[in-house]
């Protein structure tokens, strides 16, 4: 029974809502939901395009591109806010922040680790270099990241799913490093190649996450000098959603740039973005030569990075929220202006990865009202300096996905979308401090990422928003579940879970009374059996698997 | 081992936090917690007073009143707000709806059912009444509505508890109304006068709840016609913090002032607000005589009312946002105006109690993004007729204290205190869609209330909060844990809570790799075990049993 009936519409009225609920069956509520989402029209639905794609594909690559997809998957645009920003600084505070952080870097400095071309280039752009130490005179960090773009298109393999990065937009991707993987039969293992290719096939299946994102679990079963071959191609496969490369040696990053030429052309890659890749900084101010290396490689090929301090509040930065902002800031700009220095233009995002520690433990705590107001504050810099904003994600300390899993993932995924962030890593799956990967979080996670989509869509003011017929037509002591403005409006008219459960008492307790996780299971196996992988050009594939085969011949195996 | 040790402090240095995590014994991070809770300096404690009551007590009254509490329970002062709001509706929406509001006031009107008082002070005003529809002219009710005061004094009868309801305040207090309790090893049931005293107990014992509330739990173990007097005494003995009265019959509202008379003086009742109470109203448009009985009882005694729609958008009020906002506007405003009517002056608080509906389903549902869209416009809403407001709640339809549930809360209670809320009801122990107070989830969500406490004290700008002192001295690479700011600072720099498990993972793994729920029943358990009774002068706990036994000899028991 759905309201989609006209039976429904005689039975919905107010008395009998606790009767009707009541006699609902659940299969034929699943069937009924799943048809109400595929008639949703205020959320954009980028289907599967078969189209061209639009711009400056060059040649033959556009055709070959649009046919390597045929199965159609339902995937939200990306988040276009409609909402205002939450701005926990005044212009007063910002201002003092903006100015202790460029006391930070020209008289603290930044380090640069084994970089001597780093230091060479900081030293050419009139920076003051001691040893590794660089001293950035007051207002050249900010002046050099005026060259990075405001916003940028990650373009995907689908270009019905591109994404636009920066401005009010925000892109949702998966958890990023976990080791471990966890499900509520298997409990907690190290994460195989098998688990990260699931993990790709969930991302692709959930409506409500745009990016496939990068390292969604770190296959161990692999080597470690050759499992980002394997992760990339994971990516290119298995979903056609826009994907992040590897940063951990810059040999890597040159393979994921290799491999993406492969799969756009080489031309293609040369003149877009269709990378967007994780660079941390090494909280306090220091900048090691592996991640430096990565970006080096990023930024001239044109592909974006994130440039992210990686803050555990207190032991990586003061205890404070300014002082923290003041440290983020100033290390955000020194590894933006380095970007820029070594490619004017480079996209790049401002990042903030923030986590409070419990001082009790020293563990780090999520979900905590110290990092909101860190990653609100780090929301406001970044538009002062006109760059997009990379925060906030479904972080966690659980180790289960319980209670106080979801409480401090909804903190968080509340904070992220009202703090402006463009880019949310992390934004499911995330469990136990980001030591796990997930399989039910990841469901449940992707399912509240909904709630985020229509939050984002603000209030509709429009004369049908408006609803004076509705109230006119009901007037006191009637109800609305059968008037007109009501049947024209119920499709879309609220958010609906497609995992939690609104069943009365009854029907949960005869339905074996599962809680969110043994709900989240179903979900699991379901998407993972229904799972269809987008189709490719063979030609491509077998020349990412040629690519592969040379690399991994190349050098023997390492590990640890 | 803790922060607090010199031990702890040359342990921690970065790259052994790990390990010293690791080997943390639960019970000495036990007793490290409560150390570091009972310093906690920057949240203002209420420690139980024993001076006199300051102000305008009148007489002996004062020390009776103080002498009544000895045994001292630690709660935070009740949360005043140093966050802007999150103002979701433009200066053009906010007119728009404001005037379709007055269209619908003046238009379609208003009902009072059953109460020819009502309907005549209506007339008197110069509204225009036909039969029980009041339609009252543009300007007429937000002109009445001004006498209402912008904030007042609830007085609880420790003096030290008394909070302010209105301005940048927000008030937290527990669930109301559920028929059913659950807890984890006896399931779901219905309530009891024994739930029901539990419940003040877990309230009058947690830290960040400021307020007894209500009707905690519905003891259906009790005459119908006379429960209100047993649930009374109950927030009178068993709690010292504030309460609010019975509002299901206006005998039952004069029972709750005649009691509150004996508790504080009759005196000190007439001149001051001691109780704050729930009025609903019929949605749509519709005001009932029971409940306008009991408003107009406590306005005239000068208690204080939250005037609120109840609203399943869908069911009770349009599909939209903005309609519903229109809607929820004029019944508060003909409610508000109402109230000033029977006594100018007379303090109330604009309510909006708001959930949405599973269109498929008719089931409501929480904690979801149309719902916290119309909180933040009815916050802005109210805030423009200088009323205080009431909304938000730890919402949720699940049955389990589980993910669900936190997800639901979670969202809930961000969105309410970023909605300006100023008394928020049912902020800890709702399950079920309100059908079920939740022992468990009662003292999680109370946990999560102290996060709430952190995020509104905002950002701290003072130049220890800039912490340059603490930047200089740790330089790149360094640490801060061991540094001088942050050993100045620890103790207060983060919220921690008293519930969730921040454990490593072995040590949880060893402990019974438990849940939130499980950890909830533990701590349910020693709560209730650690209660003791706030003291009471014998004289006026007699006088209350007399007035009890007596109003219970005066009719037969009623039941259903």
């Amino acid at each position: 029974m759905s309201l989609c009936t006209p039976e429904r519409r005689k039975l919905a009225s107010r008395g009998q809502i606790a009767v009707v609920t009541s006699s609902i069956e659940p299969a034929s509520a699943q069937g009924k939901q799943e048809c109400r989402i595929m008639t949703e029209p205020a959320i954009e639905m980028t289907q599967a395009a078969s189209g061209a794609r639009r711009g400056r594909a060059s040649g033959g690559g556009a055709a070959r591109r649009a046919a390597r997809t045929a199965v159609s998957i339902e995937t939200a645009r990306y988040i276009e806010r409609n909402i205002p920003n939450l701005d926990v600084l005044n212009e007063e505070a910002l201002a003092i922040i903006e100015a202790n952080a460029e006391t930070v870097l020209a008289e603290i400095g930044v380090s640069f680790v084994d970089n001597p071309d780093a230091l060479a280039r900081w030293r050419d752009a009139g920076a003051e270099v001691t040893g590794e130490r660089v001293r950035i005179p007051r207002g050249l960090a900010r002046q050099l990241c005026a060259t990075a773009p405001a916003n940028f298109t990650q373009h995907a393999r689908n270009p019905a799913r591109n994404v636009e990065i920066g401005g009010r937009s925000l892109v949702l991707a998966p958890v990023y490093g976990p080791p471990f993987v966890r499900d509520a039969s298997g409990g907690r293992r190290y994460a195989t190649m098998e688990d990260f290719r699931n993990f790709v096939k969930l991302g692709y299946m959930s409506k409500w996450l745009h990016h496939s994102g990068g390292t969604v679990c770190e296959p161990t079963d692999v080597a470690v000098n050759k499992r980002h071959l394997d992760m990339i191609q994971a990516h290119m496969l298995y979903s056609d959603k826009p994907f992040m490369g590897s940063v951990t040696e810059p040999v890597r990053a040159a393979d994921s740039v290799e491999m993406a030429k492969i799969l756009f052309g080489a031309d293609f890659v040369d003149q877009n973005t269709v990378m967007t890749s994780l660079i941390n900084i090494n909280s306090p101010l220091t900048f090691d030569s592996v991640m430096m290396g990565a970006l080096e490689i990023y930024a001239k090929a044109g592909q974006a990075c994130i440039i992210s301090p990686f803050i555990v509040g207190g032991a990586m930065a003061p205890t404070t929220v300014a002082g923290t902002l003041t440290q983020v800031l100033a290390e955000v700009l020194a590894g933006v202006a380095y970007s820029q220095l070594v490619r004017p233009g480079a996209p790049v995002i401002f990042g903030a990865f923030v986590t409070s520690i419990d001082m009790n433990s020293g563990a780090p705590t999520f979900g905590t009202p110290e990092a909101a107001l860190i990653t609100y504050g780090a929301g406001q810099l970044a538009r002062r300096l006109s760059l997009p904003y990379r925060s906030g994600g479904a972080f966690c300390g659980s180790k289960l996905p319980d209670a106080q899993a979801a409480y401090e993932t909804a903190n968080s995924l509340n904070m992220a979308l009202l703090s402006g962030v463009n880019f949310m890593l992390h934004a499911c799956g995330w469990l136990e401090g980001g030591l796990v990967s997930s399989y039910e979080k990841f469901v449940m996670d992707a399912d509240q990422l909904g709630a985020l989509h229509h939050m984002a869509r603000g209030v509709d003011m429009s004369e049908n928003g408006q609803a004076m017929d509705a109230l006119r037509e009901v007037g006191p002591g009637g109800h609305f579940l059968g008037c007109a403005h009501t049947q024209a409006n119920f499709k879309d008219a609220f958010w609906r879970s497609d995992l939690l459960d609104y069943k009365p008492f009854e029907t949960w307790d005869e339905d074996g009374a599962r809680d969110t996780q043994a709900l989240a299971s179903v979900r699991v196996a379901k998407m993972l059996g229904d799972y269809q992988q987008p189709m490719l050009d063979p030609g491509i594939s077998e020349a990412l698997q040629t690519y592969i085969d040379q690399r991994k011949a190349s050098e023997p195996d390492a590990f640890g």
